[in-house]
């Protein structure tokens, strides 16, 4: 038996992607149109103060293609909060006029292959900021859930520790070639989602994303032990842009 | 060929996913929603009873996430008490407001890789009253099915029956290091269901099955063997946390 | 070239399973209900009165779980007649009530494999009688598709022709310690439908699906060459039985 | 690079595979349903005309089980003689009443592979009549799409040109054992639809089909590199047996 | 860690492939149909304006087959300008008869692979030309994506840079014996979609893309490399044909 590395926690995760029923939202008379985003304002401005008041976190995007038109992206203390939120959204006006399409559950997660060694990773201020962050407001988002491979040869999990922590590291030196052009958030779903991991980038500059995942797709640790989800891409949504993608 | 391992089997299991139908249940009159309510009290008071006389079991879940709203997950003796269960669920008011999403019939298994050697399961009485077991009322549910893996060299039913053994126990023993924490219901499928087990988690503290489920995978029955379905993480749904989640 | 089994072949089967559209059912006038569910009760009559003819056979299950609600599983002569079986059904108002699923087209066959030695299999009364059977009225029923593997070195289709007579023949062997416990019928479906055998089980105690079939996994043609799809499990339902299941 | 086969093309073919919403149709009045039928057999009487001048040739059948109601497999020299094809009969009141479920776009394909070593294959007057077939009105119709595996060591495309040819000269053997029991279009369709090839049998005895298959599966070219798509079934549909099908 | 090739980028790329609804269309009053189709050509003239501007470039084609009745190629400078283009269509009277069935986000890529040794590639003004191209009005479009695999020993990526150049070289020079029957646009999506890139060729002749695509496959890089998702294959739909295809 391969020992697990150890994994620090934060915030539960929830990634809500819906589409815009487009039909049902040009055929609603205006005042249920206004009332519907009204109340979408309300909830973008409770999640402000919630973030404000460092009790959670919310990313909000539109989605660029067919497989969504925009993503709520919220971080909270609990699996309960969470489900809250949901069932809030769900009950509100505007929500009839969307239609879920994926979501993701998972929870913020460090792991100690990036700890330095002979250190404590809880006295690493840096790290305990980064288990419950402050989602970034740059102008695009990227999130895609990824696997270890466990197939014959390529099986992650039958690796030894060093080895695991080796690849690791060389994994990380190129992310961090990266740092001031991406923000990643690594999210853990073992045994909350379909994935392992739920992957959460954001750049100024779209283009970074590919340049950053394609460098990593040679790194062996991706080359020959990551297997990748679908990928959702988009830009920043504050209250006015939501104004403006919804007038008709 | 190699030899089967004997298995015990208790009541049968129906994991029953369901999403709301939002917008038809905020387009009811209010009686219609209060009448479809007081249905489904009287389903989950029914069902309390038959716990109560011991005659199966249910416990009941929100479902974080898009993939469903809640779960009922039903203990039976027969297969035709299930069949009854559901129908009669399905012809109530209430069930017009739901949509199924997923299901899952299995029936709850105990191996015997697990037994002492040298004795007889069915004389270990905490094994016998884990055939019909009493579900927990803990916090939070994780459900997934799984398989044993039979590709290429990674063949789990190619193995021997003594190094097939040998590897459940250790796997067993990561299992028995969450006692207290974890508690876990495993239910056979094969014959019944798509996948071969489906494993069914209750925890106070949900990060406890992130925890356990990562842990094992790097255990060889998992690394090696495992292929797993979807994974369903929810929390505890009691009639008044289900009122809650209806009030409009 | 590896040398093909030679197969013999009886009726052609349909596997049609459907859901009930219970919310349609329950809006439905309890006039409309009646004449649809005594349209209903003719086609079981009449496909009783085909059995008793020996024109055919048809089994009626409900099914556990959301895949379906129930399946008719028709035997008859021709393709032409199971067509015709279809649409007729189609055409009917409680046709209107149901949602197909899933449906399986194949024909009942019998192996080679399982012939004794030097003897002609179609002198065999009772492989003949297994060609053109009239289906059980178990209890229980359980359905599955299947293929043999053809993935590198597990290729059932590269094996000799003997070292596949001697895995079936060992394969068959646990098949018989089941014997009075489960009915098995093999329909080929290569060149008919998605996989190349449906593997339809009847048994009083639908436990003995999972003894069955768990055991058979542990067997080389399982273990290495079976390729399994999705399981349907259900119970018996005669028309009084499709009556209270209607009844609202 | 090993060298790539030749191949000679002919007419492109389009498979259109729908259902009848029936639903539909039974809720239509009588004199719309007339109408629909109306123009259904113009367009039936269109396409033999263009079959009677050479221009095209269409097949009918209606499929077996839930995957389709009808198949029309159409036959011309251009893409867009199909694409205007398709939409004119998207306009017609009878589309209304079909739902569209599965569609194939290929080019009917010979390949050099059959060719005989030392003749120019443009010369010989059977292929050239294969190139632009009248498709047969046998009672059966068999249609599936398929691929030359890429896997590990299973990778036809990393084979010798010699070696492929006597691969497929061994498969053709089988091929032509079925002669006048079996007639076979083969359509390519590598960067036209989603497989390399679709298959398309005819045969007035629809367990042929599964005969020809079966004893394929044997052959190492399908044994080792055939990946099968899914299959579909059907029954001859001149206009009066649509006439019968849709008759309520 | 193997090096990753450098790649340039150019204009975002937004393919958005829709259906008609055929039975709304039919069912709107004319003057709603008029008003939709000046809603459609509005457009159509906007984009043609961007792309005599210069910035950014759109392709539309009809689609063979059931897969999608139309496409959309869009090239723009930002991935803004895309999500706009596609909430300004979703808004129009138009949308409301069309469902979106699929859609691919990428970026006008070229890879290095192809320069010349020794040379600048952004000297090269060919390069350059390439990556904010006039989108091609051939009578054809194919688009399909495709990933380079890794499986096992058939990894692209833990191949050494030398022997990717060698083997892209090779895969090039097939590509180049096409020029004047085939327009290639490479557009990557590594970080932006699920597959790795989106290959779309134009041609006055459909069956080069056949050709074309077929003789590749016995390339290593395809043969061995590479994994294709679905194809789709159309003819030009300028301003009159899209009227022509609308008309009833």
């Amino acid at each position: 038996m391969s020992e697990a590395v150890q994994t620090l926690e934060g915030w539960y995760a929830l990634h809500d992607f819906r589409l815009i029923d487009w039909i049902a939202w040009k055929a609603a008379p205006p005042e249920q149109r206004r009332q519907a985003q009204q109340e979408l304002n309300s909830f973008l401005q409770d999640w402000q103060q919630k973030e404000n008041d460092k009790l959670g976190s919310t990313a909000v995007y539109s989605i660029v293609g067919q497989k969504a038109d925009f993503v709520f992206m919220h971080l909270r203390e609990t699996l309960e909060e969470l489900n809250e939120l949901e069932h809030a959204f769900n009950k509100s006006a505007f929500a009839d006029f969307t239609i879920p399409v994926y979501s993701y559950v998972s929870i913020v997660e460090l792991s100690s292959y990036l700890a330095k060694p002979g250190t404590d990773p809880m006295q690493d201020p840096d790290l305990l900021a980064r288990l419950k962050p402050i989602l970034p407001k740059a102008k695009h988002i990227c999130f895609y859930p990824m696997n270890k491979k466990r197939e014959g040869n390529d099986n992650w999990y039958m690796l030894g520790a060093d080895e695991r922590k080796t690849l690791m590291r060389s994994h990380g030196m190129i992310g961090r070639t990266y740092a001031g052009k991406v923000k990643q958030i690594i999210t853990g779903s073992v045994g909350l989602d379909d994935w392992e991991w739920g992957v959460t980038l954001f750049a100024e500059d779209a283009l970074q994303f590919k340049k950053l995942v394609y460098e990593m797709r040679f790194d062996e640790v991706s080359a020959k032990y990551g297997e990748f989800g679908d990928f959702y891409v988009g830009n920043l949504l504050d209250e006015s842009g939501f104004g403006k993608l919804l007038r008709l």
